[in-house]
């Protein structure tokens, strides 16, 4: 008989609310033979406070007896900027070697956004995970004095890209239009720039249907707002990667609605899903949160197990109850989880 | 008698078209006591391709003598990417120490925008033009080889950055909202991101009337297209400025009609303005380009040299032109340049 054995981890302000719901929708796809285990992990800033500690070597130990994860969200204002985010979330993705970061952007009919002319927008970015300036590399010397120097290392390695790379072509060939676009900005970062135009390009021989082009970061967000239409998957850089997909949250139906996926396609660690939103602490609490990032997140969590059926019927519950949403009144983050549970089961 | 010796650089594909009508309106909008002498350089894609070179030691020497320089653009696709980039437009930024990159967005009643509900958006981004991942820091090992790695160093100095957050509250407190955001992306990239924001929250003590606030970089994008009108002034980093700028100039009218300083403002140096358009080599010399944004740099150029009412004039003539634009058949460059002359003449 199957399972799954699913370490959860609510967090920070809405993180919880959000996460029940995710939690209520998987069990209901679910079908009866797939045995579901979950067990709550309290990450975060509340046992930061009290213990001083963000994830320890045992946390990771723990964490990675599990088949994924599913996380709310981290972060909280009475802690210090960067304390969690790279303590916590950097931490667990560099440990478990998450560098697939994949966040699909679907624009669905009916659904808000603020273009005009309410644009076709379906890809998907396949953001760098474990490189880039998200390394911690770097340092100050004179700190805190007027001749303090910061540096911050971007380390990029052809292992690295070369693996990211892959996966973007194998998904945008795997997609009817086949195209895959690298975000990059190669005419001022050359040495990062060269190697992954290079790679790219050197990869992009093995997939001759593949369509490519380059764009470089501040040209694509001029294109995620004039005409999001002309991607399908994009292959970018750990930091270039945060700045669009947020972009394109907002764009495709606002970061409400924005799934991802930190995947370790090897799987020799865990994966984890979470939503592309934060802890949002000046709405917890009240039920006004929207549980359909990380509704969507679940499903991403499904096809990563290989339960694509069941993630399909996410999905379709989700566009369903999107494009409905329009005309009804607001609803409550278990409101609109239960009626996701409906639409899943029924 | 008053004169003015400006540098001309036309540079690359559309540049020499937009570099025409900007000086049109200059000649046109000037007092007739203001003698205005002009050098035009023939830098960029032509000269690196005849001589190997982008800007020499003797190409500096000459700029430095001019008040101030007008660039059209600079890049085309026969040279490769990064050659010209680093090889010119950096190194001429770096060389005059342009630390201050200022990049006004406002949209004009009537005026295209990809956003629903032509949102008020009237802000300037103070983008930092001498530090930051720029500064061409950083290389590779194993070049070539699946073993490669390759760096960019961000480089930031407690000095580099209080000069131009200092600039920006000056700005800000000059405005009539009187509104400052830090953008930065502090919780990840903690060594600059700290370096930015103590000096921001220290300056901010000086300036009692100044509201501020904070933003990470991922966020802001979701602001300039879901509530641009929260911002009034902007400072930021040097590749985080380039990418906003580029998102900010397409909400607001689009790069056709986006402007830039590149001010050096303790005056050791000539400043340089342009546009934030490109070379646009694939409508090159088919009267095509708009000069709007060459036109609005030149007036950032005549305020930079003393000349407020003369840079009014001009703003209100692209102002008074691009809200009559709807209305008018499509016109070439070359038109929308007289019309501009007519308006600051008339
Ligand atoms: C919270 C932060 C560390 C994180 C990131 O920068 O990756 C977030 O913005 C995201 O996109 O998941
Ligand atoms: C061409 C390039 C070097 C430049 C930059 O990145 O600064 C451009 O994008 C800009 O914004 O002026």
């Amino acid at each position: 008989s199957r399972s799954i054995d699913l370490a959860v981890i609510p967090g920070d302000g809405i993180g919880q609310e959000v996460v029940t719901e995710g939690l209520k929708v998987l069990s209901a796809v679910l079908p009866q033979d797939v045995k579901l285990e979950t067990k709550e992990y309290d990450f975060g800033a509340r046992r930061y406070r009290a213990t001083g500690e963000t994830l320890t070597d045992a946390d990771l130990d723990s964490l990675k007896a599990h088949d994924a994860i599913l996380l709310g969200a981290i972060g909280d204002p009475s802690v210090p900027s960067g304390v969690l985010e790279r303590g916590f979330l950097l931490k667990l993705r560099f440990a478990f070697d998450h560098h697939v970061n994949l966040r699909p952007s679907k624009l669905l009919p009916g659904v808000a956004t603020p273009l005009a002319g309410q644009p076709e927008i379906d890809f998907v970015v396949v953001r760098e995970g474990t490189e880039g300036p998200y390394t911690g590399n770097g340092g100050t010397i004179r700190t805190g004095t007027a001749q303090e120097v910061a540096t911050e290392v971007s380390v990029n390695t052809a292992y690295g890209v070369e693996r990211v790379v892959r996966d973007a072509f194998a998904r945008a060939q795997a997609r009817p239009r086949k195209k895959l676009t690298l975000v990059h900005k190669n005419n001022v970062l050359t040495f990062a720039g060269h190697l992954w135009t290079n790679i790219f390009n050197s990869v992009a021989e093995e997939y001759p249907e593949v369509t490519t082009e380059y764009i470089h970061v501040d040209a694509a967000t001029i294109y995620l707002v004039t005409d999001p239409g002309r991607f399908d998957v994009i292959v970018t850089d750990n930091l270039f990667g945060d700045i669009i997909t947020d972009l394109a949250a907002a764009v495709s139906g606002g970061i409400g609605v924005a799934a991802s996926g930190n995947i370790n396609p090897a799987r020799t660690y865990p994966s984890m899903f979470e939503p592309v939103h934060g802890s949002a602490p000046d709405i917890a609490g009240q039920g006004k949160a929207d549980p359909t990032a990380t509704v969507l997140s679940v499903a991403l969590l499904l096809r990563h197990l290989g339960y694509d059926a069941e993630a399909d019927r996410v999905d379709a519950a989700v566009a369903a109850d999107l494009t409905e949403r329009a005309d009804l009144p607001p609803r409550t983050t278990a409101e609109i989880g239960d009626a996701l549970v409906g639409r899943v089961t029924g």
